[in-house]
């Protein structure tokens, strides 16, 4: 594999967002229905807003050339399980399209790990989309083990009136 | 299925560690290695104590005649994927071995759902093990779709100095 670019990843901020929802938005396989209309942009502010307001996650960029060309947030969480387990799950992995297979994703799963080994977690997980046999050799060259089913429920949400 | 215990559901307090551990400690199958010595109430508490500070996190406990038979840790996430979706993430989920085909981990799944719904959460997710088909019959029966495969990483935690 050529790594014939040189990403460095740091926190995202609010001027990434518009980077952000543009590489979401190219996701066809996902399927979360992310568009760069403006009419959506308040949505992402507020969830941009509780991401930064967590004291439990952290949202990563990949920047090449000035550029947000990848992306994944971590989720801290600690489980009573395994004497007290404190895991990292990693959600919302992208890279851009035209930014792919040259290591960049590597680069970046392995920066969320450097951080993880940083901060004493003991269990890094995540889920991949069946359809992306790709992200599930991916994820195993660089160590994950697919040990596990993802399952998902969406909800007709219905807003609590507390 | 008979349901012929009525469990009430709850959120865990410290007084209910002790049982929270036995019930860890008597799953062979997912291998955490989790124990009723003494040696690790420590950890336990350590991390109950984790769990209760975070503002993303909710541990329950399912009692029937005063005893803790179930229990369920759920996670908040907002990600920017889907125009800013809140997730919930189930973990941890648990039902005493003898308590088992009584419709309790069903009833725990839906109390965990009913919190999701009031607090406008749009997907609820999990993983379970590849080691436990009725399981994963179990969340498919109350909905969830298995359309992910999960990956998991062990990590030797390294301390961090900061």
């Amino acid at each position: 594999m050529t790594i014939d670019t040189d990403p460095t990843f740091r926190q995202a901020t609010r001027d990434d967002l518009p980077e952000l929802i543009r590489l979401f938005a190219d996701d066809s396989i996902g399927g979360h229905g992310d568009t760069t209309d403006p009419a959506a942009l308040p949505l992402y502010e507020s969830a941009f807003a509780a991401i930064e307001a967590s004291p439990n996650d952290l949202l990563f960029v990949g920047v090449v050339g000035g550029e947000v060309v990848a992306t994944a947030q971590v989720t801290f969480i600690t489980s009573l399980t395994g004497r007290g387990t404190r895991r990292m799950a990693i959600e919302a992995v992208q890279t851009r399209a035209d930014m792919r297979c040259k290591g960049i994703g590597a680069r970046l799963i392995n920066h969320c790990l450097d951080i993880a080994r940083q901060r004493g977690i003991a269990l890094v997980q995540l889920t991949s989309n069946a359809k992306r046999p790709d992200a599930h050799r991916f994820y195993e060259r660089l160590g994950f083990e697919k040990s596990h089913a993802g399952f998902k429920l969406r909800l007709e949400p219905v807003r609590a009136s507390t």
